[in-house]
């Protein structure tokens, strides 16, 4: 049985360099107002995650007997790819079981690394049960996603790697779901820089490391709502429980909306697309999680880019009417001619620009002979916003709550 | 009087190492079926685009005199902010003009490195006759976006860059507005590596160089209407004319619709937001404009990537729907209750996700008793949407043309 040591995961970094991109270590100003702020970009590693690292680490260290009988895993995600890419440059067959909700591009992105996709009716808990049956029927190997130390030690690799590009970090924030990215990162750091603070980022809707180890305790969530796909873990590892427990100085939490927010700044200020997973260790810097860090050299680990772009259109909705460059305005118009015409006019004379348009009957609340109107503005921020009320209510038009 | 010469180059590289980012060099499979590409990332460079080079390069050779009465840059984009961290960095103080529509978010961008900002009313040409009275009002100097050697000199320090990070490089495909970066890149590699080809790649609506080149005399464009505003130049520079056509294999033009797919294309695949100036490169070796480059290791530059969010949600909108990621289906409905419920049922059931309602009384082209129904929809791909038409169409529904 493989072990957890400084020399496997130094083994991984050369095994790695065939296979995995040292990914870039970006300075990111802007990002606190108190600490020096530096983003690992495993965003733009090969496959878009740092999963690669593990599973091709794990699948270079096969019997060419195992290798001969394939490996297997299951994911709709990062993972998947990790190990599809793994094994086709090991030569290897993947089987890769998802559940049949995945999304298409997941499914094709597997299939473009040669992998054999089993698309499994039901859960992903039917998927995983599905391919364990399958791996002792056609002895493969299972490649999982996180409990094992070969994979852990792939992961760690990323821990030499941040030391090698900013040997004096202080503290290193990491994306956590079923904990194997932050045990290897952790192991490999607390092993050369003692000093060096590691603190692990959870979505607040699937808090399931933070809470088993407060409990001391590996627990089970009943849910994991979040649409950080990548960290939606429901039960920590048995041997990343133990690591974290071990290595880790802190694990935090991060809402919805902050994950949303850090997403749009990375697009915005730093040009880089991230899931939400990936951004978790942003939001916790921006929304100043662990405040003990002014002045600190902090680096966060962004762990992968695989965002649904239906998705990451809501996400850039959501933070343009958040921070002002999209609004939503509704009135009532007298029902006669040219009022929408005037509305309109003097929208566009305030410099908002209409794009969108919602118009019909009132209901009960408001005058019989009125109609209401429903605009989706781009504006330029708040103040601009605030004009066109006052435009609007100085013209003798009433503003619905919107 | 400076010159470009390769020694030039060479010393703005030295001098830029304090302030710019050497940018990593990304390879890119699934861009090309017929090459292998790599992205020379400028999108990632400090201020979002490469510009800072040849400016600060240019302000690094001011005399203590020269610096003493500041500089002073006509623009509302990324020279503005390449210019006012060059200036911040050498201790002096920047004058940028903009015409007094610009975005507040480059306003603020370039506030933040310390600039001064003059809003002119009026257009860019404005701005520009502004900012050359203030120039010779206050004795500073004017540091142009392109049309100076020394600017051309720091922009060729990537040229160098890729020559170091690819040194077998094909063909080069670089964005051209005024032309600097071209001249620049062009320069350094050709007497570096003559038989490497370089491109230019203009918008199809902004064609100025390509134009120019082709007639053999610099022309103005009438108009330059594309959302690449960076390279939205209607009007070639002395020196960059003859170095282009001295040094350039050839320029290709992309249409608007080519670059929106090019930057929904390294979102997705790359992880990397580029501004429409920036993935012009991309579209050009998307849409094979230059077919004779098969098996050829080609670098696409990515210029920059400050790209207006509104306009990036627009883009990745019409994304979705080129893509069958989204769909609008409209369709009659008789007026009576349930109808609305019974088509989002079949919707559903086919795995669609309605995220737009749109539900009114119909015109004169349907029956009196129908309404119309305007749905928008997340769907998975064409066949889904197919899926769709088809599961109305059997269930009794028209569909109307979207």
């Amino acid at each position: 049985m493989s072990q957890l040591t400084l020399e496997n995961i130094r083994q991984a970094a050369e095994v790695l360099r065939a296979v995995a991109r040292k990914t870039d270590l970006i300075y990111a100003p802007k990002l606190s107002s108190s600490a020096e702020v530096w983003l690992k970009t495993e965003n733009l590693q090969v496959t878009g995650s740092f999963k690669v690292r593990g599973a091709y680490y794990k699948i270079s260290k096969l019997t060419d007997e195992e290798l001969a009988h394939g490996v297997i895993a299951c994911s709709a995600g990062n993972h998947a790819q990790g190990v599809a890419l793994g094994a086709q440059k090991r030569g290897a067959k993947a089987v890769i079981c998802m559940p049949d909700i995945a999304p298409i591009a997941k499914v094709e992105a597997t299939k473009s690394y040669g992998a054999e996709v089993h698309l499994v009716p039901g859960s992903y808990d039917d998927a995983s049960t599905y391919a364990q049956e399958l791996c002792r029927k056609r002895r493969m190997t299972f490649v999982h996603p996180f409990d094992d130390p070969d994979v852990i030690a792939g992961q760690g690799t990323i821990g030499l790697e941040i030391l090698e590009q900013l040997p004096d970090v202080d503290a290193v924030f990491v994306p956590v779901g079923g904990g194997g990215l932050i045990s290897g990162v952790a192991y490999a750091i607390k092993h050369l820089r003692p000093e060096c603070k590691i603190y692990g980022v959870q979505a607040a809707e699937a808090p399931s490391m933070k809470r088993s180890i407060e409990a001391q305790d590996k627990l089970t969530l009943s849910s994991a709502n979040t649409f950080a796909d990548g960290i939606a873990v429901k039960h920590p590892g048995d041997l990343t429980f133990e690591l974290v427990n071990q290595y880790v100085d802190g694990i935090v939490t991060v809402s919805e909306d902050e994950i949303a927010a850090a997403i749009l700044f990375l697009i915005e200020q730093r040009k880089l697309v991230c899931e939400g997973a990936g951004a978790v260790s942003v939001a916790a810097m921006i929304y100043d999680k662990v405040p003990e860090l002014k002045g600190k050299k902090v680096c966060c680990l962004l762990s992968g880019g695989n965002i649904d772009v239906n998705i990451l259109s809501r996400v850039i909705y959501r933070g343009l009417l958040a921070s002002g460059r999209r609004a939503e305005i509704r009135l009532t118009l007298p029902d006669k001619p040219g009022q929408l015409a005037a509305v309109s006019g003097i929208v566009s004379k305030c410099g908002g620009n209409v794009v969108g348009v919602n118009y019909g009957p009132s209901g009960m609340d408001t005058a019989l002979a009125s109609c209401v109107l429903n605009l989706q503005l781009e504006t330029r921020d708040f103040e601009q916003i605030g004009e066109i009320h006052g435009a609007l209510e100085a013209a003798g038009y009433h503003l619905l709550r919107a």
